[in-house]
């Protein structure tokens, strides 16, 4: 099973820019957290953009629906910033024909991989495993647990994505 | 829906004793990896023994066992150390009631979690993920992956779980 | 020996907060840093303020000239944001009497200590030896370098101490 | 100044081998651990050899005490297990020439510097900087202080070199 990787950005590859003082992104870190991980998983890694989502516009969600439409894979994980994961899940769902044979995860970090204390790896490793295990829909997994798009929002005060 | 998670010990859990110079055992890591990995899923964390796997008996095995069939949870986690995880999924196997419905995911670590380079919180992500996900039966879930008992062997020279 | 460290902020002590993606300031973490690096140095540590150095004013730094001034101990260590230390330096040295006894270093980092890959460690360790081995004045001790205060700048492209 | 690092091995440079599960020794983490710290100090790393200090032999010993001794620099800094520091520290001091310009600080880890909880960087940007501010002599830097060879031991109830 051979599964496609998307990288968009998001807190997950933010790093701190030690000129400036401030978070900013340079390459992604998936390959590095692929292999801390032992990944045995056929993946194929590809960023179509480095932002963060409250920056991501609608040309930027239509380029990744083309994406994901083109795509010989029939398993597609994405990471991407949690605050409009929502919005990007729902462009997908929304897009992708209703025969489509596709299960689309997204996932996301709390808090940058290169941090110490991030959760990115456990996610990583929650989505690569929901997207190989679920039946065609499109999922947001964060926190261990897996949803589906329409079925859950971040709450804005404390950060946690909850079912709705 | 709520998961139980027997802990046996093994590379996940090993820590480095700074008196002898030398690798033992203290108390689990996993309540410490769900925290970081900001889990969500209702989980209760149980300690059936801290061991090498190497040094697992017959006797260990029946007690794993034993606690999986008394679990009023479906779906069953064991972290465990990887020489001879395969061994004892196959009791698991041998064990259950052909009409049991529970899922039960073995998984481990390459690297014990206390150091900074440990697989284990993304083996953990994994194995909360699929043993939500997949049918009743018995897997094991490494690097990603996951296995049915029975189509899995560790490969003794380099150490990676391998279809059969 | 007795010790006193000075806590002022600066980038040791950023942290990544995850409800607003952005960095900001909590507690220190010195005590936390003491314990991991198994310091046996007499130390007390405080904590006279919590910001970024672009933002010290001379009311900031003429507090802490004058908790300097009133430590009972000769060796004081102050951590510091790097972007002004060198003027903080000064002040300290315009300020101190010529007969001062007091060895004064200041230090900090140029990676939070938040992050994995963080030296600020590295420049703890260091300029807690400093400020033990050199005599009376004051002195920027960074990247394993100590420089007496009048003889050191930051290079603002490269984020380097060097000699002038 | 220029400095000349010796590496012996140690706790500092062990590796958990995830073949055997054992702990190991692989290349030194020296230059790694340089960098981390941003190290700007002049020096130039050499492996004598890589071994746990309980294993080291007379001709060990004799063989550290020899390369101080033909090493052009003054300042000297050795990393070396913790168990038998003070002995080969008493070596050096026993060989050197009363008249010897030399600096030379041992120093070590309790803790792999390959696990996250290591006080192996702050160690060694200590005895970095006590090798550059201390005249000539041998001394052992741990936990942020600094011992002089002849008053040290290391409590082998507790682990900590404590003065005698």
């Amino acid at each position: 099973m051979s599964i496609r990787i998307f990288v968009t950005g998001g807190t997950f590859d933010k790093e701190y820019n030690e000129l400036t003082g401030s978070l900013a992104f340079e390459d992604t870190h998936l390959p590095e957290m692929l292999r801390l991980g032992r990944c045995r998983v056929d993946v194929s890694v590809r960023t179509l953009m480095m932002i963060d989502s409250l920056e991501m516009t609608d040309a930027d969600r239509a380029l990744i629906v083309e994406q994901c439409r083109q795509a010989p894979e029939s398993r597609i994980l994405i990471t991407h910033g949690t605050d409009t994961m929502v919005e990007t899940a729902a462009a997908l769902a929304a897009a992708l024909a209703p025969e489509s044979r596709q299960t689309i995860v997204l996932t996301g970090a709390m808090i940058p991989y290169a941090f110490g204390s991030s959760d990115g790896l456990f996610n990583l490793g929650s989505a690569l495993s929901f997207v190989q295990a679920l039946a065609p829909g499109v999922y947001i997994a964060m926190n261990g647990r897996c949803f589906e798009w329409n079925r859950v929002r971040k709450n804005p005060e404390t950060g946690v994505f909850e079912a709705i």
